[in-house]
């Protein structure tokens, strides 16, 4: 047992002799992302039961765990919003979209099995943890297996099972959903949450978004789908229906604050009304709508407008890896080339779209998504020290955020920590196997280039 | 003295009894970016008086140092063909490219003393070893300094003093750049090169271009200049002189192939023909179009004329880092989105804008840029193990440059070698001291911004 001494504890925070925090950590440039923005050149986290305890200069509480930060940025986890644990990363690159759909995508989706999707999911939750994400959105099919990983790999998760009425694959199904809704509600919960996951409305028919919209009522819980991402599934909609796919699902009656909705980048001014009107969410993924060409969403209108943005990587096949800070410099980049104005989209705009935005995204603005005591314990550690990182200048002048959030890479994440667990210290992961995995990933594949038959 | 066996020495490459390849790398998967694209599933370099011997399977010549690359890619070193080694990074973002530059960039240009030239270029040269850059191009004020680092750093330097006629700061002089181009040209022969450095054709006279050209002809040294960069320097040429940028500097009889120009975003048709016709080489900068909102550069129309392009990154207060691995990835993804067009920039050709293709821009085709028999041993390893490089397929299909252009950072490259010698081994710098630039980059920003009276 340790045996620190009491010193300078702060009052409203005095415990029972003999009682330990789980986690302290020394010494952190903190950046809460709270409301206020509040920063601390110097503090320490306290982290008990899960949960933020304290964040101030020299705590002393005696703990189990003391991590010493060296001065580096701790702030909170990042949320990828929208992904898809897929295997099949930089197999073909380069093809014209359709080509690349018919020829490689569509018949590895065909022949995916449920051990390539555990292979999956061990790759790309190693990889977030390494990036420090703490918690993600996935949405694709063999749900059990992503949800199965996460219980390992101690990440949250929103795992969306993926329903598609045309062409329907193995498992996409409302009654599979549901069956996954039922069997995992209660197995972690607040740290495993499963929603509904129809694909889009192009995929999937009127007639189940409703049954979906009611079921995901009773249940309480979110819808995740894909809307508006290409400028043909407009057009389509618009030749079919004489709506666009926002309106469309609008006059279905469905849309809500439950709703998260990934790329809309194709969007009205009365889309963006429609959205901001009925509380509904919006995932940004600018790495996947460049390098599929999809196009350059309105994110600072839909942010004017009041919809909740939060950004994602999607899938490894579209990306292709999984890296936020990517993601980051790309919203804002993005933004300011297409609006030729080289202030749009700031630092923080774009940080609080991986964590306080993104939390509200989630309906979890109660629980992540900022470092405030009784919040969980979802934080991560970014090294300061590295040459790309530097000038650091001290509050309340920092530029920390600015070298997070064009200079840094998923790299320089020393530590991910999820309700207070450490997942990765110091670039080590504890929760999974780097070596095991490896192995699998290229067995998986392998497997399943020769199932699919694809001619690389 | 090591002793080992000299089994399958092949004949060609016998040396005399007792003699030693100064370096061996062993067991790499090594991506030549020779002509035929050649590529090695599991393959040895030697490494002699700074050149590359041989690049085959199990070489077992006697070596003063090995390396094991343990599957991990050997490609040729980076060559970064445009940057300013600045200390200011990320002070202060987001600004309206007008205020930035009269508030933050311009007071502290005028404040640059040669101490703080020293510490950006030491902090430049680490970030650069840091991620596999091993040849750069640097335009910017006191060369001596970007030089002298490079003496000790190892990196291979094209070093290009500025020349300003108006605003002239220090040294910004033709005389100065002729002074520092006599002191430099012998002193590390073929490491370190010294060109011109005229600014631009909105700061330089055209008279003084002209003197340039002359004298860069009795030097046999190259010219590298910005041209193009922005919608209103072309429309200001458009108004001053009835032409572009580019026919302005035809017009007055100076481009030729010793000529490198960064940015070149706003071009016509007829301008590209002339940089085709001239032989004039381009390098393209993402990362900075995107983050100052100055467009995109017609980079496919370019390499359809014949025009050499590389790619640079651009200093740090406009990138903000000074990682190739991003500039490649956006290379290839902007393209895709202005052009509508998934297949636009394949990998191989933005791998080659980094290391062949690159090499011809400055002129250093026989020397650098691919790895094989003869050319200098400018080479890097990029770790092939991390998660997010996961899968790797073997050879002939490997997928290895698609998972370094799409999903490596500057993190992920190991070791860095120029001419054999080894500036970075498993992430640990050789020739410079992590912490004591730490130390000295914050003090000399910290004396920057208040010489300046920059207020952040």
């Amino acid at each position: 047992m340790l045996d620190l001494p009491y010193l300078n504890l702060p009052r409203r925070y005095q415990m029972d002799e003999g009682q330990f925090v789980d986690l302290l950590i020394k010494d952190a440039h903190v950046i809460t992302m709270d409301r206020a923005g509040t920063r601390y050149q110097c503090a320490d986290l306290a982290i008990k039961d899960g949960k933020i305890l304290a964040i101030e200069p020299n705590i002393t509480f005696a703990a189990r765990q003391v991590i010493n930060a060296r001065g580096n940025a701790v702030l909170p986890g990042f949320i990828n919003c929208h992904m898809h644990e897929t295997l099949e990363r930089g197999l073909v690159e380069d093809l014209p979209l359709m080509r690349w759909l018919e020829e490689v995508c569509f018949p590895i989706d065909r022949a995916f099995q449920p051990h390539h999707q555990r292979a999956a999911a061990l790759m790309s939750q190693l990889e977030m943890i390494r990036g420090g994400i703490t918690t993600f959105v996935d949405i694709y099919r063999y749900p059990g297996e992503a949800a199965l990983v996460a219980e390992q790999s101690g990440l949250r998760a929103i795992v969306c099972p993926q329903i598609i009425d045309e062409p329907q694959g193995a498992g996409e199904t409302l009654e599979s959903n549901m069956m996954f809704i039922e069997q995992w509600r209660n197995r972690a919960p607040g740290r495993i949450f499963t929603w509904f996951g129809p694909h889009a409305p192009y995929s999937v028919y009127p007639k189940t978004y409703q049954k979906i919209n009611e079921l995901a009522k009773q249940y309480g819980v979110g819808i995740h789908t894909h809307l508006a991402e290409t400028e043909n599934e407009v057009e389509q909609f618009l030749q079919k229906y004489g709506k666009t796919p926002v309106q469309f699902l609008e006059d279905l009656g469905v849309l809500g604050e439950n709703w998260l909705v990934a790329h809309a980048v194709w969007l009205t001014d009365r889309d963006i009304e429609l959205l901001a009107r009925r509380n509904v969410a919006v995932v940004h993924n600018p790495s996947s709508n460049m390098k599929l060409a999809s196009g350059v969403a309105p994110v600072p209108p839909l942010i004017a407008a009041g919809v909740r943005v939060g950004l994602g990587t999607d899938s490894n096949l579209s990306n292709n890896n999984l890296d936020m800070f990517e993601e980051m410099r790309l919203a804002a980049m993005l933004q300011k080339l297409i609006l030729k104005d080289a202030s749009a989209m700031p630092v923080e705009t774009v940080l609080r779209m991986v964590t306080s935005d993104a939390a509200a995204c989630l309906g979890l603005a109660d629980c992540i998504g900022s470092l405030e005591v009784g919040k969980q314990a979802d934080l991560i550690i970014v090294d300061l020290h590295a040459p790309h990182m530097w000038p650091v200048l001290p509050e309340p002048k920092s530029n920390v955020l600015e070298q997070i959030v064009y200079s840094a890479n998923a790299g320089d994440v020393l530590t991910t920590i999820v309700d207070g667990k450490v997942l990765m210290s110091d670039r080590i992961i504890h929760t999974l196997d780097v070596v095991e995995t490896e192995m699998l990933v290229h067995e998986a594949t392998e497997d399943l280039i020769r199932r699919a038959g694809v001619t690389l």
